[in-house]
């Protein structure tokens, strides 16, 4: 198995995914309201690039049946239901519901890397799972952080080293890291016993809490919290009935 | 002072490069080759994105004016007078001689970022000198590591992060780093005291030890050795007569 990470959010060439499994990564926040709200009961996801899409898309439901979250520049929308603090999702809110979900930087990741033989959600709380499910699905994988506005973020690349370290640690199989993987595990080694130190250090960290969403920091870094791989096809992402009903 | 430095060699925005400095990097070994040939008298080198493009442009001097060097896919280039080891690059045998150079990854490189308000070339050799430089221009900088066929490098982020530490130790003024800025320098950091285990981890670099270069390897990571900070303006790379020649 070969594991690659993209460090900087540009789409990929389609023509080296068609046959890997790709995990989208953003800490801060859309993939952990994802797994989130996923543990919280939410039915099915759909990802969308922007807030014009995500009210079209809403229409087309009845009402009460879905869910608009997320924000735009890192502030919440007017006239949706949610933001985008994990922490707001829980399940009195959206159990049972679809969630419409559109963000800066981790919605667009999603589409960017459609062609992808199968794509999964990824954060610190899913690491145990997710390092587990690439494993098993024994593929070649490229960890792709959404980054921070088109540019590299340290928190969504020290998580893609965190499930690289997990991959290797568990896998007895022969795994090859490019050099960006070296590099994301050794940004994961240098923040294991301080993640919250990394938040505070990158440019995204630092907005959040200019915002007063401190507290998310420490709500994101949870590790393994969640047993829960979501998957991204045909435009939603959802649980998988069993771990290997992916084709 | 802002410095960020781009993980992935491609091509910039022009327009963010308009007023910023930008330095060169391709450890092993374009930036090298050059900084080495100008510390042995070569007068100028032609940065040239492919081979066809230097025997074209050697036939417009006199025999004996310029020298041919480089490589293509690490391997020397039948008809070139020098291949891409800073090894081959001594006096007797480039002094007073122009140099026409293709590489992969680096000659590219200055050509990406040829928007940029002064193009340095940096590696090990003169990390001291390029520091120095940079503190005096008190542009926003963007390090470019030429990478490795378009991927992540490690030595060459490794270097940058150099330049960043050194910068930043020196430098009494105010400055700010991106998030991929402060990964570059914990890269640094971790190889601070084994920047041959660096080598010796990338890929470039075992590509350069199966194909019997290895001695390249310790003689790239000479750090500071040559005071000398290349230039390149109008197609060209030379040393400017004095610091400030720059306008």
């Amino acid at each position: 198995m070969n594991i690659d990470i993209q460090l900087v959010p540009t789409a990929p060439n389609p023509n080296l995914l068609f046959d890997r499994a790709v995990v989208v990564i953003d800490i801060l926040r859309a993939t952990s309201v994802i797994i989130q709200a996923m543990s919280q009961g939410v039915s099915e996801i759909i990802p969308v690039t922007t807030v014009e899409d995500a009210f079209k898309m809403a229409k087309a439901f009845p009402p009460g049946f879905v869910l608009l979250g997320g924000e735009s520049e890192s502030k919440n929308i007017p006239g949706f239901d949610l933001g985008n603090s994990p922490r707001e999702y829980v399940a009195e809110r959206v159990k049972g519901k679809k969630l419409i979900l559109t963000t800066t930087n981790g919605t667009k990741a999603f589409h960017r890397v459609s062609s992808g033989k199968e794509i999964l959600a990824g954060s610190f709380f899913n690491i145990g799972a997710l390092a587990q499910r690439c494993l098993e699905s024994n593929r070649d994988l490229l960890i792709f952080p959404s980054g921070d506005e088109g540019n590299f973020s340290l928190e969504d690349t020290i998580c893609g080293g965190m499930l690289i370290e997990w991959i290797t640690k568990k896998g007895e199989k022969s795994i090859s890291l490019t050099d960006a993987s070296e590099c994301a595990r050794i940004l994961y080694k240098k923040f294991v016993d301080n993640l919250i130190g990394a938040f505070y250090l990158s440019r995204h960290g630092k907005e959040l809490i200019s915002r007063g969403y401190e507290e998310d920091l420490a709500y994101c870094a949870r590790i393994d919290a969640i047993p829960l791989v979501p998957i991204f096809r045909d435009g939603v992402i959802r649980i998988p009935l069993t771990p290997s009903a992916s084709p």
